[in-house]
């Protein structure tokens, strides 16, 4: 997680040539952004980008190459960022106001990194954003933010998010209002939990996602009604008939 | 509902200039899709349009003006199609696959009627579409289909829908369940109900948008354990007193 202090002109041009030749090969107008979430600490995280030497942050995103499908460029964002390939991800919402909020905080940063981007330069231009959110282990992952604008990439838990760029604080909104839906009507929330996990465990994961409380009996009795769950047995050495019982989701490949 | 034989030649040039005026406005690459759905008959309907002399019908659609919001774009084609305002809109996903399906159809009947659109025209580019649904009382709209490719405007039952153009079928079928989603979550359902019905004609549409039936006794329990609806009051008179009682949705302005 370098500083952009450290980045010197000469690399950052070089990035920022790469960066104009790969928008030529990219739709106009149409961004991709995916939320990745995580869960650690007992938290639902969120990885950002820290724009150049700003308290600004934002998603992970790119653009849609002119012979690719959507799904497929959110996929290769997500590859980039994470080395990751075949990750969990769910489109949610399309964007597209006509005003970009923070453009100026945007062009006043690059201005001062010395970067000039030619008119109608893909980032410039009024841009409708595809949302995909994506659930990964966090512990699989060294994110990278080897971009010129990105000096730092970061977890971020959601109950905490820094200044966020553009729409991306709403971007992040919805993205936790349709992962609340899907936990509770798809089997989504194995991407975030270890293979086997305590009832107590996976309590933590839906505090986070719901950031409310359940009781612990009420919570059981709702995921063991949803019959989701298999309960491995307790292995009974020393202290361990004390030990809670574990579980793992049924039926994942 | 015209059919294409009667529209002559200059009209349809005429048309075709309007048309390419108008897209010279809108931002490349990016389509509206909005499935109206309308509830008929016992049906659940939506307003699709014939293309040309083919059998294939299209959703209404169009392009997003350089400084529109996506929301308004997709409500100034409603009102183009509708003449309806304020109409409840919902956006549902947006499809973005490199291929057309059934392009050559399209270009085949544009060619027939003796048009040529300009190479990289917004019709036959790559498109990303962003899609809607909208819910409307078909007894307040004379749908419209006003444009050079339209030869009819027609109400289908999604349970017999004719050949789709493009994805189409694909996004009707999202639609559908995505309106089954927002029936269980959200207050949907008015959109689509006289102002008073009775408990028969609410299940009628349920079964229509959820294509199963219900049991009567289940059904009316969990209306009214949600709490949506006010009873009111028979009225007294001849044979009423066999007639069911009249509901109607609480708290809607």
């Amino acid at each position: 997680m370098s500083s952009i202090q450290n980045i010197d002109i000469k690399n950052i041009q070089e990035e920022l040539r790469k960066f104009l030749e790969h928008t030529k090969k990219c739709l106009p107008h149409i961004s991709i952004y995916t939320v990745i979430f995580s869960f650690n600490n007992d938290n639902l995280n969120v990885l950002l980008l820290r724009f150049g030497d700003t308290q600004y942050f934002s998603l992970p995103g790119g653009f849609v190459l002119k012979n690719e499908k959507i799904d497929d460029a959110s996929l290769r964002i997500l590859k980039k960022r994470t080395d990751l390939s075949k990750l969990y991800i769910e489109q949610f919402t399309t964007t597209g106001n006509v005003e970009n909020p923070n453009e100026d905080i945007y062009n006043e940063t690059l201005k001062k990194m010395g970067i000039v981007l030619p008119d109608n330069n893909l980032m410039n231009q009024r841009r409708i954003s595809i949302c995909y959110y994506s659930l990964i282990d966090a512990a699989k992952v060294n994110p990278k933010g080897n971009d010129f604008f990105v000096s730092e990439v970061k977890w971020r838990s959601v109950q905490k998010l820094p200044e966020l760029m553009y729409d991306h604080k709403l971007i992040i909104e919805k993205a936790i209002s349709k992962l609340q839906l899907d936990m509770d009507r798809k089997l989504v929330s194995y991407n975030l939990m270890n293979e086997t996990f305590t009832m107590g465990e996976l309590q933590k994961l839906y505090e986070a996602v719901f950031q409310r409380e359940f009781t612990r009996t009420n919570f059981q009795r709702k995921m063991l009604s949803l019959n989701i769950l298999e309960r491995l047995d307790k292995k009974y050495s020393g202290e361990s008939h004390k030990a809670p019982y574990l579980y793992r989701f049924k039926n994942i490949q």
